[in-house]
């Protein structure tokens, strides 16, 4: 979900042009799901991501299976308390999981967390076109919850590039 | 949400490999919105699709985009109230929206509709498969109302049969 949020925040709202591509397995219950987004000021020819410019990974098994298709200078993002990284580790680490426990106390806006650090760090899409897509796909009654773990990404991203 | 449901019945609920492909453009809003499902019992290379066993269509800019892309020999469904064919349309013409304005009278339940009549003819996935899948992912309240389409869509899937 949060992949489409990102897809339509940048068509819908930033007026690109974006695909987004989800592959379930065996695995699919429970286990690493994927998301692939492609944005581009022009048209895509191919949804397919050979490597990517940035990989998040938020758990242990994404980052088994993701985090070395990460392209050569391309920005790698894992989950500090829940990914246990590799010697040659270079990207950053963000407690993404645990903002969101402190920002919401809901687990499931961890992923809404990760897009406000993908994007304060990123800026692949406005701040404002990610906040109407969140808003926009966000269950009712969990609207504010969402705004509020989005902000809490935002931050962490001033963090992250504060202290570099 | 169609296609995901039809890719997460096929990956959580039957089993098999799928991708599922959204791509966003301009007319993301509102306009001819287009999503991609690959079913596989082995592992999936390519998520692009390039000349589709079955194109489901129901608006007329969908048709006028997508219906060529069918393969020689595949199925072609559209939405027999809103899409005008061209004369050497070769397809299955369906009430999508019809059935679903009759059944629900809420006109979002038409892609419910049209996931009913796609399995329905083609067994793509299991029947029990895609009911658990859309029941899964129907909005809090709608469940029953999103099983009663799915059935509408079965239902009209076996009178085409029976037909021809």
């Amino acid at each position: 979900m949060a992949g489409i949020i990102l897809a339509e925040a940048a068509a819908i709202y930033d007026g690109k042009q974006a695909t987004q591509t989800q592959s379930y397995g065996p695995e699919a219950r429970g286990g690493a799901s994927r998301s692939e987004v492609v944005i581009s000021d022009g048209e895509i020819d191919h949804p397919e991501v050979l490597s990517p410019d940035v990989v998040v990974t938020l758990s242990q098994e994404a980052y088994q299976k993701f985090a070395k298709s990460v392209k050569a200078g391309g920005l790698l993002i894992v989950d500090e308390d829940r990914v246990q990284t590799s010697g040659d580790f270079n990207g950053i680490k963000i407690p993404v999981a645990r903002i969101a426990h402190e920002t919401t106390g809901r687990a499931i806006t961890a992923n809404t967390v990760a897009l406000g650090v993908l994007v304060g760090l990123t800026n692949l899409v406005s701040r404002e076109a990610i906040e109407k897509a969140v808003t926009a796909r966000a269950p009712k009654g969990t609207e504010e919850m969402n705004r509020k773990a989005l902000q809490a990404g935002f931050a962490e991203a001033e963090h992250v590039k504060a202290a570099v």
